[in-house]
């Protein structure tokens, strides 16, 4: 390296050691409000928060600091791999910005702090029209976001929505994956309704305590092995998982007190995510590097930890004894077989976050027909709790009957669009993946016997360990030799279900 | 006001803003790790905290606000009272800080973050010597703090600690009321410990499980008017009250199993700090100077609400139904009599913040010998446990067995010294303005009916008002006319004891 790019370099990250302090404190006050703020604090932590977004967003802006960063990018041939990767995304993160001043991303974030605030009670009131203004602000800025940005990936507003989430995915793929769900989803569920087999439910709504749940939320932690010295769980409207430092990674969950199989499932999908981030290489941590997770790449991770092992055979027998110790009203009579069955029942039902394995995708394809046409201008704002009712009817055969089971249940909407689609690619990724895996190792076995460490290792090797540094398309061919395709995901489904249904 | 004043005005309200901005996000993050951070996590977020104060006080450091303020100052003759107050706690500010420079602030953040976490560590362990070299690093940057000040207050460096939570007040004015404390107290707890009486204390140390503590705690603080639309409480090792913002005011009690009174008189001294915080004038925020009372003055709240009205018979009334819900297994068979009793047993005991309201005095006279003797030079940081030990069992009659029950057992020395003796005139202070209080409003019938609106007000306009804009001295005469003295205080104690027990 000559010495213009070792001072280049070290330059690049002095200043991103200061914007990512910038930026963990702001991940804190996000945590904070998504916790424990009190509701009249809101808005002054928000304008708080705000505050140092843009401090951070400054920095960015600093014309030495871009000088510095695009020499390295133009030099990236010279740079080790850790280096090439920041000099990567900081080059895509400045043609993305580099017409927002620090005045249009002040504004931006005020925005969305408004909206999570009225979108907090709008949902409390189960009320659109209180969160309709913010939503359509919202929209907005993402149009005006992409309408100032230099950088074009082709395709359509939408599509470089979506590219902020899954680099370079596009709606035509997604078209694609979607149409095959719809295709052999659509029939399967068809015959399922119409099967003969009973499934015993009628422990799965016995009213449970707070505190049951947060025990059982703390021993599935605990059993899937996430570092809690190096973490912390707590409750909030809508769990997530945030890695605010190297060893602090959060998680959320929310207990429900008819339906205690809701923490379960939140908190090993939840989990799936604070393994990841935990289980990252420290150099991600060393040279700034550690956002280049996409969203698809995360959640086909905790999607796999919540279905395909969580809702497997092996771990209902891994954690019926604890399930039956600590929810014994629920539990009695209940045999290992039941509970199997019942965690996995495919029914249409309102609430996202609840769905089975089956009927999710076709929530997610609900959100991502109604945002596309919402950003391209084919529905408005005010069609939104109508067209969501619709088709929920169209392929469910169910409808919400308050907007707070309807439209209002999910906190996304108020941070942008083209989050929910990474929901059901990561289903695809996984399911590819998992192939892969069963093959070297002996999943069943070990999650049966809940050696979580040995899973978790093979995770980490070969799921974990590059997704910073490629591209999802990259990504997924480094461990599976082929491109992202839904047939493997639906494979198992139907497999699943066909057994499981006596189809 | 001439066209200068207000150019002044604008910049310093302009950058005091900004300083506030990161104030409230530093915080933010101390609340965060008191309460959730994870042990591994905690190191580098007190990295982050570091670098915001530092932010803020580099801020105060700019030449150009600091002759706007300066030049305030000089004309505060000219400004309206909160401006007024204002411009004197900058040019104090300054004054005490004008010396400090950026990086010396950082060191001193660094080191003080490093000794809550040594102390969390050593506390956990019941380990002093995993705290020895924090407390010693604490003192040596509290000296030098005063060493490089330019401001004198004449006295010698412990006063000038002192003066830094409790203005204008000396060691001189403090050996005289610990004086007239260890006169009347020691023989007053002589008799009662030589008293016949015999007061049941067996259901005192029943076990209660944490949700009902919560419950318990969340009634109280709606109980003493305590709005938690603008507050939040939560559980944390030591309590604590931060006033985030002006519409933000966090509360953190402990449960213990086997002591069910210490979550009700922890909430109620803590509610104490809330009220007076939630309840002062909404200009102090505007002026940005509700930083401006003094410890002495918070402490003489929260103590009242725990002490003189929180163990009175007409609060005991008032609860006791309450108490006798949540904790049913500890108030079976138990009358309100036998519980005001029990509230109020007198014994010497070990932990501060569980001690009675008449021994109490003594544990803070013990810290305050102590940290006077390490200032001084006269006692050696190895020395404490040992002079710990030996001043508990010279006051109180017994010795700790352990440092966690021990010189462990508070957190205030992580941060340094001169805090412990605002307790006691804080007991000082609210016997005598509480002297006031009585003969204006009927305070034992509002209690007994649990009308706190009524008393909140009173404290509103007489106590609260006026508080960040007057020196302790001022204020106290403020209210009752008078100065500084123990005597009203001990009054009381002997009053209120002499009947309990039948002397």
């Amino acid at each position: 390296m000559n010495s213009d790019i070792i001072k280049n370099l070290e330059y690049v990250k002095k200043v991103e050691k200061e914007i990512m302090t910038y930026s963990h404190a702001a991940a804190i006050l996000s945590y904070d409000q998504e916790t424990i703020c009190p509701p009249k604090g809101m808005e002054e932590q928000g304008e708080v928060k705000a505050f140092l977004e843009n401090q951070a967003f400054k920095l960015t802006k600093d014309e030495k600091f871009i000088e510095a960063s695009e020499y390295l990018y133009e030099h990236r041939d010279e740079l080790d791999e850790w280096d090439r990767t920041l000099a990567d995304q900081l080059h895509r993160g400045y043609m993305k910005e580099k017409n927002i001043t620090p005045e249009k991303m002040m504004e931006f974030s005020l925005v969305y702090n408004k909206a999570f605030v009225d979108w907090s009670e709008a949902r409390a009131e189960s009320d659109f029209s209180k969160f309709r203004d913010s939503l359509a602000r919202v929209i907005e800025i993402n149009k005006e976001i992409i309408k100032i940005r230099d950088i074009k990936n082709g395709g359509s507003v939408y599509d470089q929505l979506l590219d902020d989430y899954e680099r370079a995915i596009t709606s035509e793929k997604l078209d694609e994956c979607f149409g095959k769900c719809k295709e052999r989803l659509l029939p399967l569920l068809k015959k399922i309704m119409n099967s003969k087999k009973t499934i015993r439910r009628d422990f799965m709504s016995i009213e449970v305590t707070d505190e049951q749940q947060a025990k059982m939320a703390k021993w599935l932690l605990q059993t899937i092995d996430f570092d809690l010295e190096r973490g912390a769980f707590t409750t909030s409207e809508h769990p997530f998982t945030d890695g605010l430092g190297k060893d602090d990674i959060r998680v959320t969950t929310h207990y429900y007190p008819n339906y205690f199989a809701g923490s379960i499932y939140s908190i090993v999908h939840e989990g799936g995510h604070a393994l990841f981030e935990s289980l990252q290489p420290k150099e991600n941590y060393e040279h700034f590097i550690n956002g280049g997770k996409t969203m698809g790449m995360h959640e086909s991770v905790s999607r796999m930890y919540e279905n395909r092992i969580g809702r497997s055979k092996e771990f209902v027998h891994l954690i019926y004894p604890k399930v039956c110790e600590v929810f014994p009203q629920v539990m009695e009579g209940v045999t290992e077989n039941e509970l199997y069955e019942a965690l996995n029942i495919v029914e249409p039902s309102l609430i996202r976050t609840e769905a089975d394995e089956l009927t999710y995708t076709f929530h997610i394809i609900i959100r991502y027909e109604i945002e596309k046409d919402l950003i391209e201008g084919k529905l408005t704002v005010d069609e939104v709790p109508k067209v969501w009712n619709q088709k929920y009817k169209e392929y469910l055969g169910i409808e919400p009957e308050t907007d707070r089971d309807g439209v209002l249940q999910d906190v996304h909407w108020t941070f942008g669009f083209g989050y929910f689609p990474a929901y059901a690619i990561g289903n695809m990724y996984n399911a590819m993946y998992y192939n892969r895996m069963k093959n070297e190792i002996d999943i069943n076995d070990l999650v049966a016997k809940g050696d979580f460490a040995a899973i978790n290792n093979w995770m980490k090797e070969n799921v974990f360990k590059k997704a910073d540094r490629l591209t999802p398309s990259e990504w997924i061919k480094d461990i599976t030799g082929k491109e992202l395709d839904a047939d493997e995901f639906l494979d198992y489904l139907e497999e699943k279900y066909t057994e499981l249904y006596e189809l």
